[in-house]
């Protein structure tokens, strides 16, 4: 069947009537390539269907949370094991102690758990408490950085008034002195420091961040007695089997949890230690759903497989596979790629490619091709992937390098003024 | 088997280590009698088991989200089914076109509608759109609303700053000067004004809105050109087929659903006029998994269950029945409540009961006796109940009235700290 998007443009249309723009948020596809499908009909595996029967080799896994595959006979068997007996109820069921027990047993800084739905309570939750803590205001972000879409911390400043951000001082990412600047800026209402594991900004290349720099921030924290919050959102349990920055060997007194920690079913975490037990407890912070029993029930099992499987070594395999082979086909073509961060997160930026007309391009040839890609967002390998799929992506990928070299002078500019406009800032 | 909470007990204890309190949140007992159960094993109908197998009649309904009964056939299937196509998945599936257009065609007011997963989502993406219409900044709330535990609304202030608040002007619920005064006090500033659809706070009597009042808070807002946003998050449905103040015959601008929109499955949302279109489009919120399919999947059934079965006038009827009965047995044992707001979502308070001892003892009875009844929370039936469960929670009431006569001199003064200052709020 030839690739088409009838049926999704229709919906589309549909959609644009009773949505505002026809959707919004991070899945929207406005600032992709005109032809990436906006609704989609299935996922199963490593699998992604569109409304029009395309599939696709999906490296988005729902912009993360798919970490075991899309309908894991496992999780989604604990799940509807627990639907049977309850979901959202008067009260939270026993499974939220062990959700809880087995969180604190994996996370090396943490001795306490609490959950919420959104990326974004858990990270204003950390807020709160580290305020309830030290009793002082200000919070050091880096510049850039996703921390949620609550407003103070949404990258989109319309309906933003100015206070919601007058205790927010930010600083660069993996850079010392910028973060004594902003600790100086405090100027001893300092209240924390929030840190992602490693940059994984839109339109940018990726970061790891290098060990003196968690341990200054560590040593600031310490300092000045106000929490390190590691934000693990979208990258917790995809680097290792704890809080990210274990691997540079550096302790958060909080880190927030959230997209893969219970394999797609709506689940997010605050976790924390000893030392911030009697704030978090001190502080308010509820929602209708955060105490649903099924969401944690499979949250269980997927702690269960993380623990369990090579789930960690296959995706890094798997990633560091792609992103040779990406390389080879690049330059066997002409082209040069910036591949960024941990090979199963990848970032793929390409080179002389200033308003990313190339990239752009080239992820939309990949997906006539049977292949998901994305050109501004970081990416995200699922355990479900295979060798073979790895090899089947690579085979898309260099139909769409060729076709990309036989195209190369008559690609059109990119002039969708959202991603210009992304662009431009993140230069 | 005698009621018994050994099992609850141990379960406590063990929470306690993993999670700040045990508990937190709007599901936490910490405010409720002693020997009320925290966790939960089972749930089913209009029924609640709790971990040590005691059987309720559930008056909380989640708190709101349970409007069909725990566990709807109809409802589930409509999930369960979705699953297996897909639920977190990398865009929204087709479903969500046909939920905003299900809520589109039931609410008078509505063109449009977005999803998220909390109540607070909703309200705060309202604020936004309010502020990104009209470029304005103050947001007029009632004093006491709740809108959620977001840093703007929540009603603990630990750890939240001042600047959180410096935009929020408060007013009376349903008293039209001090409207007016806050109208004043916004001085030109002014965004949007929020109002539930009728009060319903904590430890307070409900009170119905006057018609004379939702028509000047609608007449203010034409006159300002800004929105008029009615949360809807709790009374959603529960009052009418459509937004809560169509009954007074006033439409708002915005409104915001959340709790039983898919009968306990998680998602909220917002919906609007097409006067807010462009500005709702203009905002950035998004959330991990606020498109997911399943949840909307139970909504569009829950929504066809809103249009084609009695269980609006079920539970009203249900609600009159046992409202009746407790009006009589409270009078026949020598008590008198108050039965304050719509009857199928009861606020249930003593006269003569200012550390609410009495209020207190008499639901810990009913407990004892299968029926979950709540002392300071507005409670909720659901289209799961039956007369006859009505009429055996009016022979668990009376039971608990007889006892509560027996021991009347003898009933300790209410000492928890956190209800005596609660308590000291409301008045």
């Amino acid at each position: 069947m030839p690739w088409s998007n009838d049926k999704n443009s229709e919906l589309v249309e549909r959609a644009r009537r009773v949505i505002p723009g026809g959707m919004y948020g991070h899945e929207s596809t406005a600032l992709l390539p005109a032809d990436f499908p906006q609704f989609f009909s299935r996922a199963k595996g490593a699998r992604l269907w569109d409304v029009d029967g395309n599939e696709y080799i999906d490296y988005m896994s729902a912009y993360g949370p798919n970490l075991f595959g899309y309908g894991n006979s496992d999780i989604d068997a604990a799940a509807r094991k627990q639907a049977e007996f309850g979901d959202t109820m008067t009260g939270p069921s026993h499974v939220m102690v062990d959700l809880a027990e087995a969180l604190v047993s994996m996370i090396s800084h943490a001795d306490w758990a609490m959950f919420c739905k959104n990326g974004g309570d858990a990270t204003t939750m950390a807020m709160t408490t580290a305020r309830a803590y030290s009793g002082r205001r200000k919070i050091i972000v880096a510049v850039g950085a996703y921390h949620g879409s609550q407003p103070w911390c949404t990258p989109n400043r319309t309906g933003i008034v100015d206070d919601d951000r007058r205790n927010i001082i930010t600083y660069e990412y993996n850079n010392i002195e910028t973060l004594e600047a902003a600790v100086r800026q405090a100027d001893g209402d300092l209240a924390g420091i929030f840190a992602t594991p490693f940059r994984h900004e839109v339109f940018s290349d990726q970061m790891i961040p290098s060990v003196e720099f968690a341990q200054a921030v560590r040593k600031i924290c310490d300092a000045q007695d106000v929490a390190l919050i590691v934000d693990d959102v979208r990258a917790g349990f995809r680097l290792a089997r704890d809080c990210s920055w274990s691997i540079l060997g550096v302790q958060p007194d909080i880190s927030c949890w959230g997209k893969a920690i219970a394999n797609g079913h709506p689940i997010s975490s605050m976790v924390g230690s000893h030392r911030f037990y009697a704030a978090a407890r001190s502080i308010f912070a509820t929602g209708s759903f955060w105490f649903s029993a099924v969401p944690m029930a499979a949250g269980v099992e997927t702690l269960r497989l993380i623990r369990e499987t090579r789930y960690l070594e296959q995706t890094v395999e798997l990633g560091d596979r792609l992103r040779a082979g990406l390389h080879e086909q690049a330059a066997a073509f002409g082209f040069s790629l910036r591949q960024t961060g941990p090979s199963q997160m990848p970032q793929i930026l390409f080179h002389e490619d200033p308003d990313m007309r190339l990239g752009y391009a080239w992820v939309s040839n990949a997906l006539k091709h049977g292949v998901y890609l994305h050109p501004y967002h970081n990416m995200f390998l699922n355990a479900a992937m295979t060798a073979a799929d790895i090899d089947q992506t690579l085979q898309a990928s260099e139909r769409a390098f060729a076709e990309l070299k036989a195209d190369r002078t008559r690609i059109p500019a990119n002039e969708n003024p959202l991603v210009l406009a992304r662009l431009k800032l993140a230069r």
